[in-house]
């Protein structure tokens, strides 16, 4: 058997833990799937005195993450840090500069400088493997680049943050608002004290910039994608989304158009029966359409400390296998820069909810503005409001759904009716995926 | 740019033809994605002369698929003949013998010699590589044995053949019964002229036998896999699985239990509201469940040209990229021989619908028979007997859903009260599975 593979371990969080453990639970099994033994040579952790229910006695400690990535005595950088800049980038630069395999979970860093990282693992000729920073457990990195390479991709799409999952799920089986399910989620440890980025849609954005990369043969370009998250969903909208068959998700898109590649994360209704509305709770799936698989989906568990080690395992066990792939598949020189297609070329249906006051007219007029702008209309559904929530006078809900459109009319329309004054509030509009 | 890799193509049926296919459309990207060209040098076919309406001309042809597997100017014998013995054994022993990596698609071969080939080609320091041999497009070979091999999984199990799925979704939807829903699925190619491999769940267990062994790192033991098909399945069984919140499905699973390996393939009832019972038509799943990843779940087209080309090529492009592991993740000789479980010590609930003649003391009877083999009743519905499905006689359908048990017991209890002659039927079973 071949000599033990090292691996240098930065941050001992859930997912660091999370892979001591496993590592420790495989020590028998692991040489054979692993064509050697794999074992933890040396540390870094912030808080080194912090109690943890792991064994790393005798593991060597760096305070210092870059010192620990360029230690001679490891193969492998394994970077749990987290973060777009700063000590995780510097530390996975320096041990890629001195010929370390990374192994990364690292979904922030990765965003920003995917491409150049995977250049510089690739001027060194080692792996930079980071199944753990999408998705969780799934391994859907391996299924684009492995497993669906002789497809031409058309889009690819999924559920990719389990904390809005779980939210949503949850404010849709109790009847409760977002406010509310977020306070009770924070207090059980299944959102951040600042939800900013879970719940706007950032974390989800981070994780399509991989997946865009992955499948479209594309540079990493975070900027490009259009971020909308699930704060402004209300009970209105979920019960509004049931009657009309659908079930509400923040889902990440991405898609080839005749304007560009269309990069788009927000709330988006899809149709009840479809395999992605029953994805709930802290569940994460990622979907693919190929011109010769046709369309593939993988569920599983989107974070948490036992999946996400369970990814960065994989990573690791194909360095010990002497499998050094490209980061994105192809080299990161042939990755291509891409035109943008702008969010209001956006095409497809929408849901829009108006809260609108009472009167003469009102109703007529929106129908009007919709029209102006070649808008054709599926339903329309107007309803008297709950007294309390109207703010002055009578109000009703009008939820309109519209047929297959551009997101540039519905947005001159909305804007039209709000200039109007008939609306007391900011039109909701949620899109409708075709599936 | 390295030479061109050079494959020698044994098969031009459905998944042949979309092969060659998939290589004249990636033609300029394949390339940059496998890190060198891939060409189809050498073909061989039974019927040379077939019209096909894809463009073989000028590539060499071998009537003899062993010449083919040998010839020295391939890197890759290609097979997809099919068949567990004959030809497709020859050739693809042939080409390992000769130092050509293997790739294939037929679960057949694999099911029945899996072991020894893969014991074959390590030996050659060759790849033998079967993504398109399980679930069509689906990349759960990949999955298994390089996405979760941190994992010690405790069950593998899924929806394995399109042709079964087909009918039952059929019969679901349409209230029709099997011998009809299998004809016109016969008449529009969905279903072989000879439908007893698929119905009777044999494609299933070839599959499952290489899900088991990827899954448990045990040797390919076709034999040790309890099979039943779907022939038996009623409306009427359809019908009561709908009233009591499950759908019925063709399964195979494979498990751990404390008295050895489980093996089996049958109809299974699954409750509605999971992802495994809206997987509907020609698409495959499978699922895995992990002691770190959780449960995972792949969705998608199990069979096809298209799809299990794309497979295909996912195995060609490996080994373009210079990628040859394991064919079940871990040496064939360290795969374990292993202790099957009985099919009678598998424990679990059960449906069983029972046609009994409908006289005092019949019902009360069967009561009888069940408690006496100490299973215990979730629910008991009785219902008089469409008048045309009796044979003599007034009839009353009986309907029992046991808590769990095991499968002794069950087949005790229906063979004495098949003895007690209050039944004119065979009593049918279908199993559930807790999910």
């Amino acid at each position: 058997m071949a000599d033990a593979l090292k691996l240098g371990l930065a941050g001992i969080g859930t997912v660091g833990s999370g892979l001591v453990r496993l590592i420790a639970a495989r020590a028998g099994t692991l040489p054979q799937r692993a064509g050697r033994p794999i074992e933890i040579a040396a540390i870094s952790t912030r808080n080194k005195r912090k109690k943890r229910d792991i064994d790393l006695s005798g593991v060597r400690f760096f305070s210092n993450p870059v010192k620990l990535a360029t230690d001679p005595e490891i193969d492998v950088f394994v970077e749990l840090i987290g973060g777009e800049e700063g000590i995780a980038k510097e530390a996975v630069e320096a041990a890629l500069k001195t010929g370390k395999h990374v192994v990364t979970a690292n979904k922030a860093l990765l965003a920003h400088h995917g491409t150049a990282l995977a250049a510089l693992a690739e001027k060194h000729g080692v792996a930079l493997n980071f199944e753990g920073a999408v998705a969780g457990g799934i391994p859907v990195v391996k299924a684009i680049r492995e497993g669906l390479q002789g497809n031409d991709i058309t889009r690819v799409y999924g559920i990719l943050n389990g904390t809005c999952n779980y939210i949503l799920t949850k404010m849709e089986r109790e009847g409760r608002d977002f406010a509310d399910v977020l306070k009770e989620a924070q207090a059980q440890g299944y959102a951040e004290a600042d939800p900013t980025f879970d719940v706007g849609g950032f974390d989800t954005a981070h994780k399509l910039t991989l997946l865009t990369s992955l499948a479209f043969g594309t540079r990493t370009k975070f900027d490009a994608i259009y971020v909308e998250g699930i704060e402004t969903i209300a009970p209105a909208d979920i019960e509004a989304a049931d009657d009309l068959g659908y079930r509400i998700k923040l889902l990440g898109v991405a898609l080839r158009t005749d304007s560009g590649i269309e990069q788009r994360v927000h709330p988006t209704m899809v149709p009840k029966e479809t395999a992605i509305a029953n994805v709930d709770g802290v569940s994460n799936c990622v979907a693919i359409d190929g011109d010769f698989i046709g369309d593939v989906m993988l569920i599983g568990p989107g974070a948490g400390g036992g999946p996400t080690a369970s990814a960065v395992m994989s990573d690791i066990i194909d360095v010990a296998r002497g499998t050094t792939l490209l980061p994105f598949g192809i080299k990161a020189t042939s990755l291509k820069s891409y035109k943008k297609a702008a969010m209001r070329t956006h095409e497809g249906g929408y849901y829009i909810r108006l809260s609108v006051h009472d009167r003469t007219g009102a109703f007529a007029a929106i129908a009007q503005r919709m029209a102006a702008q070649g808008i054709s209309l599926q339903s329309i559904v107007q309803r008297r409001a709950h007294s309390e929530s109207s703010k002055s006078g009578t109000q009703a809900s009008v939820v309109m759904v519209t047929h297959e459109t551009t997101e540039a009319g519905v947005r001159k329309a909305l804007a039209a009716i709000e200039r109007d004054g008939h609306v007391d509030a900011k039109p909701q509009m949620i899109r409708i995926e075709k599936l």
